[in-house]
């Protein structure tokens, strides 16, 4: 697979530090064709399970043989392993600590590889920045093309998804797990399982919604049901927050049912 | 006109969620050279004046034949009409919904397509996200140089100014029209109406203020006017907020008097 | 030495508005090849001393021949200096205020010159706004190599450093100069200061920390010192914020203590 030279951050490290520009300075160091884009560095401190959810869903936006980079990591320095998958004509660089556990759940890596530092030429690595020292030029060195899993991956390791979120018990329930800039709430609920054409609706805070198309096909205000931006059931308000309005969060669940 | 392969950005979506990122992606698949610059991404939800505003006044910075791309679409998914123009030597793409009157105000688009989705190769379109869907393909292909305008345009459509914001009815009053993020109070006072050389002052909030050079010429926490970054009367403070020592904001309007 | 072509940019300009966006667009015109790396817009207004610790501790993860430009500058349009350096293969490009202070500390520039803006090709000049007018198109010019200080640099200016923080009078003192995203304290005593092997203790807000190596090496919740991933003294909790814990920000000191 030919390396489209992309590389895609995911952090939580925020944009008020300079992280995320050392990071891309230390890649640029070894790639400097790198082309950078960044998903958002705005996930929570920590919150391993919502970039495992965005990394799934945005991944596929991008030109084949992107490498995707996934720095949520607060086991650095510690014993989890640093990993290099090949899955769905992309790439992902990230701790093996549940960032890919959305992606596993769909489909096993094509390859896997347990990065060894000393293959890439690094010598000394800090004990806080592995995104810097030691993923940001694992991905540098794929989208260069000068590292190729194929060749690396002799002792193939077994990922285990850790299966951050047990899901729902009952299908017809939906989980928040993000609410985004709008106060959209945003559900893993997979749009293919809301029957196209029939008319269903959503339970939510006490409210039964509509489905609806859109935003404008809602009055100024009124809250929704919808098939969202990223392929998943969406609760919003037109020109409002959805989330202020029902007092609805990550990690709450509203009810389909057909109508 | 030769594009420059550069795509700026304006849009309400926030930096918190990956949506500009997977555009960026998206943009990426049509055109690999593409060079972004985020203009901003802080827009207040659905505020398509002041959108208007920061396009007009900062897309003669870029070189000629950049493609700007503009989302703050409200409407997504509605009736509204999506648009590209040119103008001015650059080209603009995003919804007919007001964010290009500032444009239209002074200059009359050289070429006007209503976008149609199947010329660019666009079968399905989510009803949620055309930044992604249909805006960013076509400033992807214009960058790229793929379309262009003056073989399309052959309906030209009349782009009617939306007039979001009436000019303000008295001459000597200047409309604050954003709050920057040092506390600056921006207008849309063309500083090509102060007269230069002569000395005049603005009444703000029960001051009154000297028209200054620059920030410097203020004593510490000293309020005053001056020609601001973007050519048009601003009120700032030294080393200090304006908006919070005057208590003015977006919408407050300033009187400018001859001395 | 040969520009590498990369533009870093730190500035105190927030990314709300369009001015960091503006000055790329200038620079793009000078040097349409120019490749851009933000490492922060988020310094507080006018915070030369944090702009300055930033810089020093982020430009060596550049490839050699990178131009950084730094524009904190509340004294824009004043008789401040705009200066351009070349210091430990690197370009450095900003106002006289300060923000050089930490390069100066430890290596005196190897070219400086005092900004021109004729010898640029620069007419008029805004009075509010030298990131976009005057030190933008200088970085440019020097990433695109069409400016080598070499040859500008006949009558060299001898750079004075502002020292905007006096160095602590007790050498066992460490000063806290920024609380980053996460809420770890980042210090600016040198990490070779702490004797490598040697248990040592920090002195922080009451409580007695020790020194370890990672993150994880703490229990949730815990206080611990660390070498930070700027290769400074840090003090950090894990899974939370120290500044919070401990209630101490920037300015605050610690001390470091032989166990």
């Amino acid at each position: 697979m030919k390396p489209s030279g992309i590389v895609t951050l995911l952090t939580d490290f925020g944009q008020a530090d300079p992280y995320v520009g050392v990071m891309k300075g230390n890649m640029l160091r070894r790639f400097p064709g790198a082309v950078f884009v960044d998903l958002t560095h705005a996930v929570p401190a920590q919150n391993v399970a919502l970039a495992s959810f965005w990394l799934e869903r945005s991944y596929r936006w991008f030109p084949a043989g992107t490498v995707h980079l996934v720095v949520v990591d607060p086991g650095v320095g510690s014993a989890r392993r640093p990993l290099a998958l090949k899955l769905g004509g992309h790439y992902f660089v990230g701790p093996d600590n549940g960032v890919f556990d959305r992606l596993l759940l769909n489909e096993a890596p094509e390859h896997a590889w347990v990065i060894e530092p000393e293959q890439l030429g690094i010598g000394a690595l800090s004990a806080t920045f592995h995104g810097r020292d030691l993923f940001g030029p694992t991905a540098a060195e794929l989208a260069r093309g000068t590292l190729t899993l194929e060749s690396m991956a002799r002792a193939e390791p077994a990922v285990t998804p850790h299966v951050v979120e047990e899901p729902a018990a009952d299908a017809s329930l939906a989980r928040i797990v993000a609410v985004d800039h709008f106060g959209n709430l945003i559900t893993d609920f997979d749009a293919e399982r809301l029957v196209p054409g029939s008319s269903c609706r959503v339970h939510a805070a006490g409210q039964l919604l509509p489905l609806m198309r859109t935003y404008a096909d809602a009055k100024p205000g009124e809250c929704m049901a919808l098939v969202g931006s990223f392929d998943t059931l969406e609760i919003a308000a037109r020109d409002s927050s959805a989330a202020r309005l029902l007092g609805l969060t990550t990690g709450d669940t509203v009810r389909v049912a057909a109508d």
